[in-house]
C-alpha cells in the first residue's frame, strides 16, 4: 500500500484523482466508495453520502454509492472501494482513481413513460437494459421498472422489443450444429427437476443440448443451484463448447457465460420483490434461449392452484405469448402444459431435488415416478420437435435410453466434462412434520411449502429444504410425517419451523 | 473502546451477540452492519452479503443491509456500524448487541396486490405504512409501492385510506385554537414561493396559522429549504408550539416534528424516481395537514404546458380529489387554479427565492409583481376561508397588510421565535445564458430550468440555482442574458452549463 505522502502528491497534481484502497469489504451487487467527508472532491463536486459517483480507472468505470466516513478508517487523499468495486475495475491496492459525477441517466424517462402507460418500443427497451446491464441502475431504479412492467402487463410488441434488447446487451452462441435443442419450464412447481434427466436422455439420443439454466428466482432452487451439487456449473463460454463437442450437450449456470446479463441482474429484484409478470418472463425465457443459439425449444407450464401459473386460461395465454415471440425470433416451440397441483418428486432444495434426479436416471425402484414421467414426456417431445422422432412415438424412445442405461452414462460423462461429478451434502439438521388429523390428502400448498425450504436457508445452503412423503389422494395417519425439515444451521431451522407452526394447513387433509 | 478479550468473552456466552464499533461512516438513510465473513453469527444464522438483518440494542431494533467484511477493519467479535444505525439505536462503541433475522414483512404481498390491481384498502394501507415507518422497506420495496402506485392510480376511497395511514403513523397536532389556517400549492412551478408570504399577511390580520412545510421532491427547493436560508426550520413541537403562541404562526420543515413520517421517507424514493402520482400527492398534502391539526386550507394548483399539472382538466380531476379526501375529514378547502406557464419571481433555489420572498415582504420598488399579486390572492382566499372577511374582499385586506408594514414586521418576529433571522448565502459562481436569437419570449421550460437549478447544485447547495432574467411577452436582443446560472462550485456550476449547452431551447423566442 502507498504511504501518506504519496495520498498527498497524487490529490494535489489531479484535483478529482484520489488513491484507491481495497477495503476488504464484500457489498455484493452494490458498489460502494468510501470518501472522507472533508475530502476536497466531496466539496468541489457537491458530493453528499448516497450521491451515486462514477469512479474512473483506465478505460473503466463503476457507478457507486458514496458512504462518508469521519473516522481514520481512511487517510487524507484515499478513496475506499468494496471488493466488487475494486475486481470490475480492475485497480489495486495505491493506484489511482478519477471521481465525478456520473452521467444524467436518459433512459429513466423510459421507464416513467412506462409506468404512464407508455408503449414500451425497442428504443426504450435498449435505452434501459443498456444502462442496466451497465450497472448504472440503483435498486431503487431496479425495481420501478420492475414493477412497472408487472402493473402495465408488456403487450406481444413489448415483449419482442425487451427481448430482443436484452439478447443485444449480452454475449450471443452460435453453435456449427442444426437443430439445437433447449427445454424451459415456466417455474412455480418445486422439486420439478426435470432438466438434467431431458438433457440425459436427449443428449444420449443424438440430440445438441447445450443446456444454460438459471438460480433461483423466488424458488428454493433453480436447476442451476441444483445442478452445482452435482457438478460445477459456473463454466466460461470456451469450457461450455468443450463439453458441448465432447458430449453433445450441458448442464451450466447462464449466468457464467453472460447470455442475456440484464437477465441476472433483474433476477435478484424479482426474487426480492416476489414479482415476475408475464412480459417479463417471456422476455427472460426467450432471450436466454436466443442467447444460447437455441432453435428448437420445448417449453414445459405447469398448471395448479399454487403454481405460478393457476388456471388453464393464464396459461393459454401465457403459451400463446411465448409461441408468438418465440416466431417473431424464428424459434420452433412446443408447449407442454403440465399437471401444477403438486411438487414434483420428493425433494425441495438444491441437494435434495439431486438427489431425486440420481434416482431416475440411476433407475432406483424407489425413485419418483412422477418426475421420471415428467422428464420421458419432456424429452419426448423434444426429440419429436427437433430430433425427428415420429409424432407419438417420442416417449417410448425416451424412456428406452432411461432404461437401458445410455442417460445415465451420459449424464456421468456430462458431469465429469464440466469439472468432475460431486456427490450432493447432506443436511446437517432434520425434523419431522406430523400430521395433524388423519385422512386423505387433499391439497398442497406449494407456495407455503417452497417457503419452509427457503426459510430452512434454500437455496443458499445447498443441503437445505424439504422432503416430502406425502402425495395427494395418500391416506395418513395421525403423527405420520408429512414432511422433513431439512437444514444447515439450527438457527434456520427453528426460524422455518416459527412458519410451520402457524402454518398447520400446508397440507391439507379430510376424512376418507 | 473494549480490548479483543472482551470481544470474546461475550461471543461465547451469548452465540447471536456481538460488540458494537461506530465505524465513523455516514450512509443516510440506509442502516448498514458490517460483519466479519467468517463471523461465528453469520454461519449459524446463514447471512450473506447483502442480507437484511435486525440489530437489537436494549428495547430498540433497526433492520440493517449486511456488508461482510474480509479485512481488518474488525476484530473478532465485533459488528461495525454506520452513524445513523449507532444513533437510531443509542448504541455506543464497546456495547453489545444482538443479531437476528427480521420477522417476514407480510406487508409486501400488500404491495404485490396493489401491483397486480386490487383494492389498497385501510388495512393493507396501514401495514404498508407502519412497515416503512419502522423502516423496514428497503428502497427495492419503497420504490415497488411509489411505483404501483403511480402505475394503478389510486382511488378516492384509497386516497383515504392511505392518507388516514400515513396520519396515524405518526404524530398529531391539537391546537386549543379554531380555525386552523393552512395553505399549499400543488408544486411544480419553480420559484412559487408564496408560503412565508401567506403566513406573515395571515398571521398579521389575526389567524392563526402553524405552517409545517416540505424539503424538496423534485424541484430545486421546497419551501422548508428556501426559509432555512432565512431562519431556523427543524424545530421540534414544543420549540414549534411556542413561536405559534407568541406570534399566531411559523413556517417550520414538518419532518422534524414527525408529522406523517412517512411521507418524509417515501419522499426521497419519489424524488429519485422522478414519480409522484396524484394519489400519493393526495395523501401526502392532506397528511400533512390532518397531522398538523389544520381546519382551513387554501390549495393553489399552478397549470401550466410545463408544470406539474398540465391541462384544466387534470387540475380539476385533482382538485375533486383533494376536495373529496378533504370532506372525508372535515377540513374546510378553498382550490384556487393559478397560472402555470412560467416560474414566479426570479430566483429558482432557496437563497434566490429568499431574495424575492424578502422583496415582497419589504415592498421593495423592484419586488417581483408576480410572486407579490399570488401571494395576495392566496392570502385573501384565506382570510375569507377561515378569518371571515367577506367574500370578494380578502385581496383587498391583504394587499393592506403588506403595504402597512404589518406582514413584514410579523415575518421578522417569526424568524426571531424561531432562533434568529438568517442572511442568505450568495452563490460563489455565476454564469449568463444569453439569448441566441432576438425575439419575443414565447415558452419557458420550467422543467427544465428546474432541472438547470438541480445540476447547479439546488436545493442542497442554498445558494445555488438560477436568476430568471425574462417573461413570457419580454422582448430580447441578440446576447441579452436570459437568466445566470448559480452555484457554490465550479463543478456543478460547469455540470450544469453542459446540460444548457445541449438545451438552447428552454427559453423560446419568436419573431417579435
Amino acid at each position: 500500500m502507498a504511504g501518506p505522502e504519496d495520498h498527498t502528491t497524487a490529490s494535489d497534481e489531479a484535483p478529482n484523482t484520489l488513491v484507491a484502497r481495497r477495503l476488504g469489504i464484500d457489498s455484493q451487487h452494490e458498489d460502494v466508495v468510501f470518501m472522507r467527508a472533508d475530502c476536497h472532491i466531496c466539496r468541489s463536486e457537491g458530493f453528499t453520502a448516497h450521491s451515486r459517483i462514477a469512479v474512473g480507472f483506465g478505460r473503466r468505470t463503476v457507478i457507486a454509492t458514496l458512504f462518508q466516513t469521519t473516522s481514520d478508517i481512511l487517510a487524507p487523499g484515499e478513496a475506499g472501494l468494496t471488493d466488487g468495486a475494486c475486481n470490475r475495475l480492475g485497480v489495486g491496492d495505491g493506484e489511482t482513481v478519477r471521481l465525478s459525477h456520473p452521467p444524467p441517466l436518459n433512459s429513466l424517462r423510459r421507464v416513467r413513460g412506462k409506468v404512464f402507460g407508455e408503449f414500451l418500443d425497442r428504443t426504450a427497451a435498449g435505452e434501459i437494459i443498456d444502462d442496466i446491464v451497465a450497472r448504472r441502475y440503483s435498486d431503487i431504479y431496479l425495481s420501478s421498472f420492475i414493477t412497472a412492467c408487472s402493473a402495465r402487463p408488456l403487450n406481444s410488441g413489448e415483449m419482442i422489443a425487451l427481448t430482443s434488447a436484452m439478447v443485444d446487451a449480452g454475449q450471443r452462441l452460435e453453435w456449427p450444429h442444426h437443430p439445437v435443442a433447449d427445454k424451459h419450464c415456466v417455474g412455480g412447481l418445486p422439486g420439478n427437476r426435470t432438466t438434467p434427466i431431458v438433457v440425459a436422455i436427449a443428449t444420449a439420443c443424438g440430440l445438441v443440448m447445450p443446456k444454460t439454466s438459471s438460480r433461483a428466482i423466488t424458488s428454493p432452487a433453480g436447476t442451476a443451484d441444483m445442478m452445482e451439487t452435482l457438478a460445477p456449473v459456473e463454466l466460461g463460454i470456451d469450457a461450455m463448447r468443450d463439453v458441448v463437442d465432447c458430449e453433445g450437450g450441458c448442464i451450466v449456470w447462464g449466468g457464467a457465460v453472460r447470455l442475456s446479463p440484464a437477465d441476472d441482474l433483474l433476477i435478484r429484484v424479482e426474487r426480492a420483490l416476489d414479482l415476475d409478470g408475464e412480459g417479463q418472463l417471456v422476455a427472460s425465457v426467450l432471450s436466454k434461449k436466443m442467447a444460447a443459439g437455441s432453435s428448437h425449444v420445448v417449453l414445459d407450464i405447469p398448471v395448479g392452484p399454487t403454481a405460478k401459473i393457476r388456471t388453464d386460461a393464464t396459461a393459454k395465454a401465457l403459451a400463446a405469448s411465448l409461441t408468438s415471440v418465440a416466431d417473431a425470433f424464428d424459434i420452433s416451440t412446443r408447449i407442454v402444459i403440465s399437471d401444477g397441483s403438486q411438487p414434483v418428486g420428493r425433494g425441495i432444495g438444491p441437494s435434495l431435488e439431486a438427489e431425486d434426479v440420481l434416482a431416475v436416471l440411476q433407475g432406483q425402484s424407489d425413485a419418483p415416478t412422477d418426475l421420471r414421467d415428467r422428464a420421458i414426456s419432456l424429452a419426448g417431445s423434444l426429440l419429436e420437435l427437433a430430433g425427428g422422432t415420429i409424432r407419438g412415438c417420442g416417449s417410448v424412445v425416451a424412456a428406452e435410453a432411461l432404461e437401458n442405461g445410455s442417460a445415465w452414462a451420459k449424464f456421468q460423462r456430462i458431469c465429469e466434462a464440466q469439472g468432475g461429478m460431486r456427490i450432493p451434502p447432506r443436511p446437517s439438521h432434520e425434523r419431522p412434520v406430523p400430521t395433524q388429523k388423519p385422512g386423505r390428502v387433499a391439497a398442497i400448498d406449494s407456495r407455503r411449502l417452497a417457503k419452509v425450504a427457503k426459510l430452512a436457508g434454500a437455496p443458499n445452503a445447498k443441503a437445505a429444504g424439504l422432503k416430502l412423503h406425502v402425495k395427494l389422494g395418500d391416506e395418513v395417519e395421525e403423527n405420520q410425517p408429512l414432511y422433513t425439515v431439512c437444514s444447515e444451521s439450527p438457527g434456520e431451522l427453528s426460524y422455518a419451523f416459527e412458519f410451520v407452526a402457524k402454518n398447520d394447513d400446508i397440507i391439507e387433509t379430510v376424512e376418507p
